[in-house]
């Protein structure tokens, strides 16, 4: 049962995105729009109404942290380069206060991150009670190119698998939903956003030549992208395949599993701690 | 000579609004509308473009940070409860990038906080490169309810101003452009505004107590602020006197100084750092 209405849905995304269900990465169509009823103009449309949602529910969050409530909601969010994660954190992330919202990029570590435990820089980056953070890669990138590269031995990134289940249940227990999502680009389509950013001077900065070596390990990144999947979605923290190459359809898709994962937190005003006839009768005395 | 065309500006906010210029606070106008020839349907208009080209100058600067460049922006905003800080966060910051922008609130000092410098957690917060910053609140409460309260002795206050401004020119002469805002509410607006939150449940988190008991230190705080814009108020890191009692109107206000800000920072694309026809050739020998 989902909390939010069938929309153009079909079927939720929860039923056919979850990883453990949409079967193996090698094989999952990037180009679908699975369970929605609905195209390009539909999705866009229904997007902007989740982003009121979403900063509907965004603000009883931030107001229950204000009150001293301890929840908070973390979506991490992983993909080959050019997937779209910075767009997801701009098109969904944007419909948001910004006073409620971090986005935090995890690029190449730093000599201090790489002296410390995979996690510390993460730990450091969560979001604060009441907060909403979207992790632009995340503590996953220690299982992906640190493994793809060999950065570290195999019995250490072996090893991180359970260490990652272990900090996310920490995390969830101590209230923090947590909401993975990995946005699946087809090679092809990949090659096509690759060429379109030479294209134009104004997004040349995106471009990275180190970015077409990484392409030649196309498959050691599906596999250890399917170990991750294998071992670390659960129900405390699901992953979901999110289809990347129609970016409306990936930005409607997440922005639904962040409507739905806030609804489910059943979040309320907080209950006044004052007596509201008393502060009435205050500010009626008031000059001005 | 504004950097943007005059819009609806008969006078640009700059000239009108300096703290240097606009007279004593407790003078100052809340409800006027300085040098714009238009009204609230103008104004949110305008505010729309101007959301555009703060998102597209955002971009820039962001990218130019990615390239390795030093350059950052902050945007403090103080102002007295009500005066919509959190609104401008919103409405102004809403319309980049979150990823390219972090929001900082500086509520009271928590104990490590107060057992460090008063710059610390502020120097903490700064908006990395590339970045962004708005502080709702700042250092400057540290010359203002610190101040009203006599929470420090005087001379620890005193001692304050000139410590802001050398910390300040330290920050713009390593790449910060700094804009200083100070929502000017009026007191019957403010009463307005706290009895409005009371009529709310959905605001009831918003409404404290406390905030009534402020009210009674009204003269003694616009002293305070006298203060400040007379000993911080400098060239390279101007104050602005907001009018707040039209929301609309601080808003585009506040909008106007950001572009016009960044404008100034003259910001280009990078340029690209490897050879644009080589890479044309490697990705059309690529696969998929």
């Amino acid at each position: 049962m989902s909390p939010t209405k069938p929309d153009l849905w079909r079927i939720p995304p929860q039923e056919t995105l979850r990883a453990s269900r949409a079967g193996p990465i090698a094989e999952f169509p990037a180009d679908a729009t699975p369970g929605f009823d609905g195209d390009r103009k539909n999705g866009t449309r229904l997007l902007a109404d989740y982003g009121t949602r979403l900063a509907q529910l965004q603000e009883k969050l931030f107001a229950e942290g204000r009150a001293g409530g301890e929840r908070s909601f973390l979506l991490v969010l992983q993909g080959m380069d050019t997937a779209g994660k910075g767009g997801i954190a701009r098109h969904v992330g944007g419909t948001m206060d910004p006073q409620g919202l971090t986005v935090r990029g995890f690029g190449k570590p730093t000599d201090e991150e790489l002296a410390n435990d995979f996690l510390w820089r993460i730990r450091k980056a969560l979001p604060p009670s009441g907060q909403i953070g979207i992790f632009d890669r995340s503590h996953y990138e220690d299982v992906l190119p640190v493994r793809v590269h060999n950065l570290v031995p195999e019995a250490q990134w072996r090893s991180r698998y359970a260490a990652i289940n272990a900090f996310e249940r920490e995390l969830t227990a101590s209230g923090t939903t947590v909401i993975k999502c990995a946005l699946v680009v087809s090679k092809a389509e990949q090659k096509r956003r690759i060429a379109r950013r030479l294209d134009r001077p104004d997004k040349h900065w995106k471009y990275d030549p180190g970015d077409i070596a990484e392409r030649a390990h196309w498959d050691r990144y599906l596999a250890a992208y399917q170990d991750i999947f294998d071992l670390t979605d659960t129900d405390a923290a699901p992953w979901y395949l999110i289809p990347a190459d129609r970016k409306w359809f990936s930005r409607l898709a997440v922005a639904r599993l962040l409507v739905d994962g806030l609804t489910a937190m059943d979040l309320r005003w907080p209950a006044a701690d004052f007596d509201i006839a008393t502060e009435r009768r205050r500010i009626a005395a008031l000059e001005g």
